[in-house]
């Protein structure tokens, strides 16, 4: 089953659009609730983090491939699993539909729609702990796409649950989650000066992990149609 | 395999009571326990409400798709996923169950069994939560339920889970347990007069979701079947 | 695939004496670190208690359906899922390996290995919380074991993660829980006094969910074939 | 579809240095923001341990088995799930892999790369925390490798995810880990002086477990390859 170019754009649109509203609106009830025990507000960042893109991958997936991820998008691209051709417009609705779910966030707190953070991220152990995170994230995916594409929703919220914690930056490993973060002056903000260098880690974390694992498992059935590509999703579901 | 209305009625009203009975009552305990961080006692409800509808839906899906929820059950004979005469009875199963459970968890806590809830939850930034939680909330359902119906359980829980923190709201996204809410005064009521906006957000959000999944897949197989109707589920169960 | 009955008998012994060393020692390593915050020690009790249940379900569901709980094992017997003949030993073995677990739990802790509870528990509202929870737990088993027997794990843990936060009396549920729990004089323990009014409750509330769903779903596939018989789970997870 | 050993290695060699970078950065982060509270540093360790499990058991598993555990190679060389001469090339990656991800985790958090644990970890009751620990891992495996293994990554993160708060020694069971921890001196670290005898433990354990389940499951199908070894899996996920 396919579905056409305007129901994947609109997926993954709406889809990033949830995922911001989560990561960011989640930050604010933490930061209001916690009484200033930023361990708090971040296991709840946490959870509210990986459960929403547990049930985001789930619910659009077999639509878009759910990936809400320029990082993914290109990984993807590179080896063959969506076209060239479609990228642009992934990468357009993920950055466009970022921004409004941190507005939408605002709205929801009563917070100004419009900010700017001034929250600081950057140096080598940040920029370090980005390209980790994206580099791991992607060989999760690209681990599981091959031969338990169903259970990608699952591995992808339990990876980043476990990496908000293991890396120094809370990892964002995705530059449209990156872009719609500098647009927050809130918990989950960034600077808009350093949003750059978290994005081109990022990249080369997904690049240099795509690398590894055409170089680790070149012969693998699927090779050339990833994981959450829909089709091969609906398939691994119906099997 | 079909079950009789009887059963069908029996399970809204049965996962709704206990669906209530985990919302009010670990609001009770966290409040109890938590010594006044307000972000723990919300942790506890977070967690409890997410593991209890995981639960609820995995029991109750097969007989009557568990809806729990009378936004759903409408949402469901729009599409055409139950009948629009079974409608009644589902809501009326929804509002009993729910009202009937925050009094048992009044009885298991000791607290007085009837109550009326004296919080206020008003104003635009908690009527837009309503709307963008319930939203959400169909869209999560229509994503998954024509090919993945067997992770709808963990789908909505998930949601659920990330919604309590990510709106202002802390996500009734539910006119059942809205009105049902209202009977308690302990950490999770919310006052007589405050509900009706809830619900009329609640009832948009969801008609509007599923509006705009008609549009986004009009094709697409068990479109007039809905996820969690239970034939459906024990079908994907089955396959 | 059948399992003999010594097989069978183990893994109700180590299934239990592994879920009564999850409940007693993470309720002591809670209260050793929370710095008596009660609502923190009753949260790594619950995760603690949720996961060992997911995890040990999974593991001993094919070889003895994983009862752990003599409310269970009766429960089953009445329905025929497991013959009479059976239940005796199923039951010894549930006591046995829960006191086992619990002497664990104080050696690997550094604590006295033999205690007896001070730790009151009784009164109306929690002896009402022992039934909802017991009656709720059955109605979880029976409404997941015939149609997707291969999700009871998950539904088992997600329900018991829940209950400890909605009930008083943090949902035992479990007449062996309830008789090991007797020997632990920490955050888990019952007085033994306390114990038989809880075990009353629990035979009654599983007794009542099972009536219930007999009368529910009479004519269910496999209604006398319970989901947690390691035969039909191991037929679940196959097909 | 089989695997060459190039990749298999490397498979143990990532996933062990991502289990450890999980390991050590997210005590680090827990320290960090904690302030002073041990159960909250410890609930977030617990959290991003037992996530990262998940993830990267499903995304290793297929191409590896995932063992990322030397006491779990060993458990399988002798059930005969993998052969014996691959058994050095998997421990070596597994004890390089763990310390690179410890070495990776002061990274990103900008500790000083080369550290030596200082933390004393001793005592009968920590050296049978970590026997009771290892055989209830290896209980799990062997329980559920030979039905339902594709439920293992799930069963195996519950596991981990209880066993830190029910062993006193919050659950190390796996020598590899156990090495790469005393080049931490973090919240996760243990003096090199302790290490041995706490590996001792956790072969002793791992050992026991593995004897208990060949008595008390002899015939079963599968008893030769067990659940984890590769081809198995990928069998498991398509059936």
């Amino acid at each position: 089953m396919k579905f056409n170019l305007r129901a994947r754009i609109a997926a993954e649109f709406l889809g990033t659009a949830f995922l911001l509203a989560a990561v960011v609106g989640s930050g604010i009830m933490g930061e209001r609730l916690a009484g200033g025990n930023a361990a708090i507000v971040l296991l709840a960042n946490t959870i509210a983090t990986g459960a929403a893109l547990v049930a985001l991958i789930l619910a659009f997936g077999p639509i878009s491939g759910a990936h809400f991820n320029p990082a993914v998008t290109v990984a993807e691209a590179i080896q063959g699993s969506i076209s060239w051709r479609l990228a642009p417009g992934y990468v357009a609705a993920q950055c466009a539909g970022g921004i409004l779910g941190v507005t939408f966030a605002h709205l929801m707190f009563a917070e100004p729609v419009l900010q700017i953070s001034q929250r600081a991220r950057n140096g080598p152990a940040q920029l370090f702990s980005e390209f980790v995170a994206s580099f791991g994230l992607l060989a999760i995916i690209w681990g599981c796409s091959r031969t338990r594409a169903a259970a990608v929703p699952f591995a992808v919220g339990a990876y980043i649950t476990a990496a908000y914690w293991f890396t120094a930056s809370t990892s964002f490993a995705n530059p449209a989650v990156t872009l719609a973060r500098s647009f927050t002056n809130t918990f989950a903000g960034i600077r808009p000066v350093d949003a750059p260098g978290f994005m081109v880690m990022q990249f080369a974390g997904a690049l240099a992990a795509t690398m590894l694992f055409r170089w680790l498992a070149p012969a693998l059935p699927g090779t050339s149609a990833a994981c959450d590509s829909p089709e091969k999703e609906v398939e691994a579901q119906r099997s």
